[in-house]
């Protein structure tokens, strides 16, 4: 009879669990009404979409609560990151405030694309009047520049120098003229040598399939007369990304590493494997969380647009010469395994250790904490 | 005047906010305590610590209380995943049912390193009696095998055939011989070889950094008498662990790709990196969140032990041979970029998103969630 009465017990246990979480169904919700009211009250007073001070402070007072009501340690602060997700991504169609003073549209070419699409959202968003056009649009190109304050240049790398050329001729001396484009060094030149009034080169971060900006970077390269985009830098940060102001060329160089070396080594692993005609059922079902979050990375690649890829990694000299010193260093490391030389392997992987210094540690716990949630997901 | 009202109410909405956040920290704390319980009178019925059944019966009936609550998709069940972490977590510290039937003990060669460790606290949690002992225990080892029903050997896989090899004659026809090994063709032959009673190779595919065994994936390979090693598998399984019966030549075949091919790119890639002297500050400066996540991935790889590593990837003769051929690999694929030959490459990508198939979108639209919850924690 014991047996039935425990299983009675964890039936009630259970139930008990479900009136638990209908509770907090509702206190989330109001949580959100609220949060949603102290949105309202901020826009009117254009404080931005995220501060990094309220969230930390937010963090620390939520912690203290838990660790009043008896919770172990991160589970609160994780729970209120959580909402505030959902706080800053109702924000993403919620209405910001407009910094630009004065009158004057944006015009954005290549307005269709999918970069396009997300600034367009976000100027409507925040009151700004937005034309957009594409290739097919300029025999209506005065009607489209007429006015125009901030001029955005959005189209395939190997065509924006061209575009650049085309569209100055439509820009007067205050038009603020922008581009999104990943490399910035030739880009923001041609900028400077077709157009003659403020110049503010722009590289998002990010590609076409977030869902918004909080905590997204974007490069600014602010080229001539700052103090007159300095409002449209704000403006991004306001929408929540981070900006981070860089000379051209040296964000092009670090862009050799962060995406042209990233991507292709990404690239070359996924087409080995397709040539390998590797058993991806098998791999999955054998692949802990680690494993397939590394899997996952590689075939997540082939879900995008090829075009854009190539762009990137063949959009430089630099990158060329970056990706062939790449192979060549391969030579030397394979030589050290297929000698299974295991002393050498450990000399240069410590020698790596040292460059990354306590970035590896605190990249290791922090990856420890994003499979757990990884985990918690699947 | 206002202005001045307005921060005044945003200053109510935010206190407010605050008396809900306590509630939630209460309710919260609450619903642990039931969970607690409720893992109790599971514990007394056998029942494993993790069920896929309760997860998914869990997930669905909160996400419908969320939708009568008016709250967004995916947040009511995103919290309680984070929520049923805990309890995981917790479980890891607590108590298991024993399902060995009769009487013996656990010996784990090599239970001071991290791998014995971890199933040491694990066997005593379920009230087996353990002994460990590494390379100075030898002399004592007629008395650690005595009454020995499992044998664990989880010593560098350099060693572990002679080891198991020495082991051998110490156990009776009824031990259960186990390895831990990242490699089990060989091995497992070698234990079939040295002994006469039941085998069982073990692969778990995770490190040392775990915190619990909860959707961990455990390769399994039972070379001889399962019946009798079984019940060990099914411990396995009651601690959360995802259990794959594998044959030995293929999880060899399978890992060559898994473990072996993603190690060497990832310590090549660091390593690289270390060479350029690549100013990793500011790197990370100009990293949104995907590409900190990419930097995050090779990095981790360097707080950890290089032997094993080494281990690893030269564990076998298809290692090497894989990792030359991937090495061969990159020369056309760098070919195609030297010649910016945007054609070819598209042609490669297109056919390498052929072969993942539905599972590029599928691991988009994952790495898009799991990147939603990196950004949260940052």
């Amino acid at each position: 009879m014991k047996q039935s009465n425990d299983h009675g017990s964890l039936e009630e246990l259970r139930g008990q669990i479900d009136e638990c979480d209908v509770q907090l169904a509702k206190l989330l919700a109001r949580r959100q009404e609220l949060v949603k009211k102290a949105a309202q009250a901020k826009a009117l007073h254009k404080d931005a979409a995220y501060s990094k001070e309220r969230e930390q402070y937010l963090m620390q007072s939520r912690e203290q609560m838990a660790k009043a009501a008896g919770l172990p340690a991160g589970l609160m602060s994780d729970v209120i990151k959580r909402v505030l997700r959902e706080s800053y991504r109702s924000g993403g169609t919620g209405s910001y405030p407009k910094l630009m003073q004065g009158d004057g549209k944006v015009v954005i070419i290549g307005g269709n694309g999918g970069m396009g699409k997300i600034f367009t959202r976000y100027f409507e968003a925040s009151g700004y009047e937005v034309t957009g056009f594409g290739h097919r649009g300029w025999d209506k190109a005065q009607e489209y520049f007429e006015n125009a304050r901030i001029v955005i240049v959005t189209v395939p790398i190997d065509i924006t120098i061209e575009i650049i050329k085309k569209t100055a001729p439509y820009l007067s001396k205050d038009t603020i003229l922008c581009d999104l484009t990943s490399v910035k060094g030739p880009i923001v030149d041609a900028m400077l040598k077709y157009h003659q009034g403020p110049v503010l080169g722009l590289h998002p971060m990010f590609g076409p399939d977030i869902k918004n900006l909080v905590k997204q970077v974007v490069v600014t390269v602010s080229a001539r007369e700052q103090e007159k985009s300095a409002f449209l830098v704000e403006q991004l940060k306001l929408w929540g990304a981070k900006t981070v102001e860089c000379d051209a060329y040296d964000h092009d160089k670090a862009m050799s590493i962060i995406q042209a070396l990233r991507h292709f080594t990404t690239y070359a692993y996924g087409t080995f494997m397709a040539s390998m005609k590797a058993d991806l059922k098998q791999l999955l079902e054998l692949s802990s969380p680690i494993y397939r979050l590394e899997l996952m990375m590689v075939g997540r690649l082939f879900a995008q647009d090829p075009r854009l890829y190539a762009d990137i990694i063949m959009s430089s000299e630099r990158n060329l010469k970056l990706l062939s010193d790449y192979v060549e260093h391969l030579k030397p490391e394979l030589d050290t395994v297929m000698n299974k030389d295991a002393a050498e392997f450990e000399r240069r992987f410590l020698e790596a250790r040292e460059y990354f210094g306590p970035l590896s540690e605190q990249f290791l716990k922090e990856s420890g904490s994003l499979l757990a949630k990884f985990q918690d997901q699947r």
